[in-house]
């Protein structure tokens, strides 16, 4: 057939071989739920959110569901010293005190979850933001701190209300604010990496995607290409991971060993890093994924 | 029978009573949708938020459909002024810039509703709080200005989308505040008691409650059971009514014309408002409804 | 809020406090089978049954879903005196020969059967009156005598055909004769408390209510509230249950040891006296549950 | 292949000719609605109810949905002189005071129902009984006497509730007494044939049968194989009609011109008369049918 | 009733007895599925296929979901001689190189299947024509020929797509060639006998009937009316079965082996013998089947 | 944030802008059902029938309903010569007597559905073949031959059995031979264009797609991008179209007068065409669609 006379260019022949290349990726993950973790300094970047809609809205049209939840960090602090508060971090952790936990709260469910869902409808896909007192989305515990000083309200995710994210994945992609509550209805702050691990981890999702404003692990200057729970662990304890990049692997590592198969760690700053991540053979940053022989916490089952 | 010996005490017997009597208006309102507008100011009693959730609670239990609609808008003026913004009214009518209306969302969807959420998930009610982005929910224009002064980003919602409501209140209670956007993503300040009336009219809801901080509408100091919508408009033309209630008259007329058989301005201030309006003969506030001769705009079918 | 000046009367308020009081007690039992047993004597006071229906409408309202077992005795006995058959009875059971069987039928399926369907009907219910024989709802086979003489056609159910009145309650409620078949279509006389009990255990009710026309299980005069399987079974063993509480009792016993949470001797003549025992603390007559340390025999699977 | 050397005897290969004749029968009344009226007086032959037990099992076995409507006279003439009560009648129609009611009713619903029921179920054909109180299936108002005599608790069907018995068909055979209801509760006698009609134009039913203990119409000693409406009409009229007949008449006449295709008076006392009728190319009786060119009330459109 | 006066001859009552006398058979088979098997020689006889669809029909209407597989050996060979092939068989077993295969595919799915589909959609039964290669509806692997000869493209079936029959039996009588594929696409010729009680063993049929063109299995000139597997095996062992009759045994065996209760050899020149099997006491043919003391491999289950 | 340092290559990055670039594509079809119609020319290069695979299988991954029709012109041909019956055609149409008409329905279904079915399934894509005889999918009738020579078994299509391809299209590609058959079972010979167009048209499906064996519509060697119904039959009638083109073009004008919006005539020898033509701005072939002011026979409502 290679010899039939044909008026269509090469280079529209090429854009067949691209789009069927990719194939094999959407059969993988078709069916599947896949975690998008979002961080706050991305998203400060306007620019990025209608190629983060596209990405979304491919990834819909072949049947995987995403979920995208987010932090605010930046955020959080620049309103607070609007209003004269000077944010304090305690190895690397907020405290969040009373008037601290309202402006988190305002600017992760009033703002960043608002931006967030109205860029996505914008963009054709259909979102509604959720925040963690939705329907007790996110169940937490405050913090035992041990020995170290108060952080406040600062919480741990115990349970993730699966019932109602199946219930809305149905019709729109949630958009989740890091926010917490108590069966009391005490709100709490908590870490959006950590908590995009567990929401993953509730949905028996594919993959967990943290979007950073970093290519990825680098070791020496060098993108790390995959990492094992296991070297995660290694290289936090040794310190050779910085700052920003603990609590990513951290929560990769969580991801995989509560049966998430992948979690990678992707640069953000990148328009369509999701794409390339899910549909090309080259992929994007950082994979840490259970090596065949490194058991993992539990079975993934088909859904 | 009611000569019978009983160890049964006559207080308890009373109670039976009581629950019966309630009987004939849960058989008239099983299955519908009711909306309730809460207020800002009402909401800022702490001890109002307890009561509510258990009314909405009964509501659910004899098979009605409660959506919460609210505003806030003395917290916007507080935070405004925390950040150094002084409010601005024209003809009672915020005048929304960019810095305010980005204060009104993260106040709307990001204090005032997760408080309304984690109180009524408190209470055993399932809720979620959603705002006019959420799946475009309440999709707005920007307000025409005429020639008075520019108001800014102050909307007029042109379209509900039901099916996204709907969804949701198969599962929980939606709390949606007034906030709307446009196609394009841009958002709207919007009034709270118009959004909860046309909430209702796109629901078809069987009932509005406005939920206020005053004992309905009064005339002469003394309250005024009953207006048809004509007598609310002569009443707000001939500036018989304060100007807190003008929206609430227009709101209730609104719902009223759109086919609501009966809109309600209560006393929120009052625990358990709700129930007593809908499940005892006596009702409280004022009942708008169209009069038998007055044409409304359109018929309720049953669901 | 409670100094909120108000314009409803305090009188009003109260309702509302006695309508959520029975808020709890409502979502203990919605979406729960509650099996009603009503007897002969009961029955023959037609002002019961308008409260009675009222009472199941309110059930029914907040989602329980109560079927209705009854008796006849004494208008069996009635009807055949009328005909000329003596009602003969041996340890208070009736000897039921072929004229009697006929007698009995009728009396349960086309009187007291067609009075309660269409009282319940009247009052708004939809109920369906069922007899054992309507799709083999009750299979029996014939007692055995032991060494005592013959009681002709009186049976002993040995299934309940669950399928048709999960069927039924769907749309409507079961009212069911105490009449019982065989496979070969035999017809028997079964004792009504009994069959309430296999009902019960059947449809894996949350209670079973057995309306009598006493106050409860007596001792000494007094009420006794509460009993546990085995004191049930040494009131009857010890000759201290009177002969009408006997069948009761073990009907009791029965449903609680089959997997029933709870049985309840209650006044039937008090009129409500199922609202009083489902919806208020105190509760009415006698309740026979298994205690914490007593073993019962299935546990009670959610439906 | 007729020639094909076989070791199939003659007679057998006979049956499957007979089986297969039946064929375009069954297709044609496949998933179709067929109203049967048994009589009082055909049902006091034990020796008929297993046969029509066998005839509706194989209706049911091919898409039939089968529902019986019975009468009682005689038995209720038998029980009211046992009673004491000596049954009157007035052209033909049965002075129904209360107490004559209460005999009916048990007569009916306690006794006839009863029998029809176990045979049926004995028979391998799930069957339940209704009378037409249950979930008001038969609602009726008291027959206007005009200048005649008080007939007393005599009714009209004014409405069949098709929902209750389009639930029950699903997984029974319906077997409904004659008996109606007005609102209220109050019951009536109703005059079987014609219940029957109204059962049957009510589920738009394919075929109305009259079960009868004579042949059919009869003129000059032979048997009608064939009559319109208007037939029947002039047969009632002109007297040429026994008296037994008329109401057959009567409701055929009703069944047709309510929508019903055909209805058959069929001799119930031969056995399987149902099935001569439906399945074989003789039939069997008198047939009503609309003729081409006479106007029926309504279209059966398929269910 | 017997006595009754009756104007229907008693030819006609005889009808309605066998079709009465067919209904515990129609019972026992409703809901099921049965396998069969016609083979190529049967299927050259053009007068048989009428009538076998009417027993199609008829067995649809009783509530049975037959299914329908074929071979066509001598159509094969026919076509094979046409185009100048001369068949070639080893062990009764088809040499099958490509240009065989492609001729039996054609024969099988072009023709065969073409003709059987026309011929029962003409007698009313709707049925859909599927080739192994349908979905992968029979995937095979290529038959090892250990040390005999190359048999070429002759395959053995390993697994069934039951999920696609079942999809296609709710519309439609599927009639399967017996043509296979493997997971390349490669098409094997497959065995009919022994295809059809693999279908047969994977729908968990109620029976296989195998129509021959024999009255069955003959031992002496007479008809063997019954064996068990093992009997078949000493039988096939003994060479007591002729060379047709072997493959018809080993799929019987396969069949009973695998869990269908019942596998019948049957005169398929006989009209309606499928009828005859099923739904008279005198059967036709011979049955094999497991005697209670033989183990069979599987449980069958009700659907 | 273009500027963002990225280690991702810029050839990794234009992959993900051409899959984008097909997002608006994608959302334009999804849903909707498109039917390809191959010629058997072109099945004839086995190279093409992977990609042609992967080209359904992207569009069933997308949301797209695909159905292959198929006609098998020069396969005929060879096989009638090679049973020594020469080819004769009157005006392009083959005359099709008994034994040509057999030739021609095994190759079609014995043949090349059973290679695209094959090569489908293998490509991933579940498949399963149909012939206009299976389930009366094309019920034609004789084509009526005017004053011209007998054509012999050649029919026109009048019905398309939607009902059964729907059922299928839900689990696999239907993959239908251009075989009709009359009520009888005759069957015949159709157009393989213009059945692909009656499909279209009776799924009321989105596109329909000509895989033919030349670039398009050719007009001085120039391919012609886009015509209109009425140029189509200009072009027809001046003889501007040579033969082969004939039948496409009346099929492409059947079509989109029968309400399907887009025809599309293409070069099926180019690998992917499919794929080109749905997914990509330059498209491929000649484009048949009706001018928005030339009206059409109907409305294409959405599914």
């Amino acid at each position: 057939m290679s010899g039939a006379p044909s008026l269509v260019p090469q280079r529209t022949r090429a854009k067949a071989r691209i789009l069927l290349d990719a194939l094999p990726y959407m059969r993988e993950h078709t069916g599947t739920t896949i975690v998008v973790k979002v961080g706050g300094s991305v998203m400060e970047d306007p620019g990025l959110l209608a190629p983060f809609a596209e990405d979304l809205s491919l990834l819909r049209m072949v049947g995987i569901r995403p979920v995208v939840v987010h932090g605010g960090g930046p955020q959080i602090s620049d309103l607070s010293r609007r209003l004269g508060i000077e944010p304090v971090f305690v190895d690397g952790l907020r405290v969040t005190d009373a008037s601290t936990l309202e402006v988190a709260r305002m600017v992760l469910a009033g703002k960043v979850t608002e931006e967030l869902v109205a860029g996505l409808n914008a963009g054709g896909v259909p979102a509604v933001g959720l925040s963690g007192g939705d329907g007790r989305l996110l169940l937490a515990r405050r913090r035992a701190d041990g020995d170290g000083p108060d952080l406040g309200f600062v919480g741990e995710i115990e349970e993730v209300n699966v019932a109602l994210l199946e219930h809305l994945i149905d019709v729109a992609v949630p958009v989740i604010a890091s926010m917490a509550v108590d069966r009391s209805g005490q709100a709490y702050n908590v870490n959006a990496d950590l908590a995009a691990a567990q929401v993953a981890v509730a949905l028996r999702a594919h993959k967990l995607l943290l979007l950073t404003d970093v290519p990825g692990v680098l070791r020496d200057g060098e993108l790390v290409p995959e990492l094992s729970p296991l070297e995660c662990r290694d290289l936090v304890a040794s310190g050779g991971a910085d700052g920003g990049m603990v609590p990513k692997l951290e929560a990769a590592v969580a991801a995989v060993e509560g049966g998430v198969p992948r979690a990678h760690v992707v640069d953000g700053r990148l328009p369509h890093a999701t794409i390339l991540e899910l549909f090309t053979p080259e992929g994007a940053g950082t994979m840490v994924a259970a090596p065949v022989d490194e058991p993992v916490g539990e079975e993934v089952a088909a859904p």
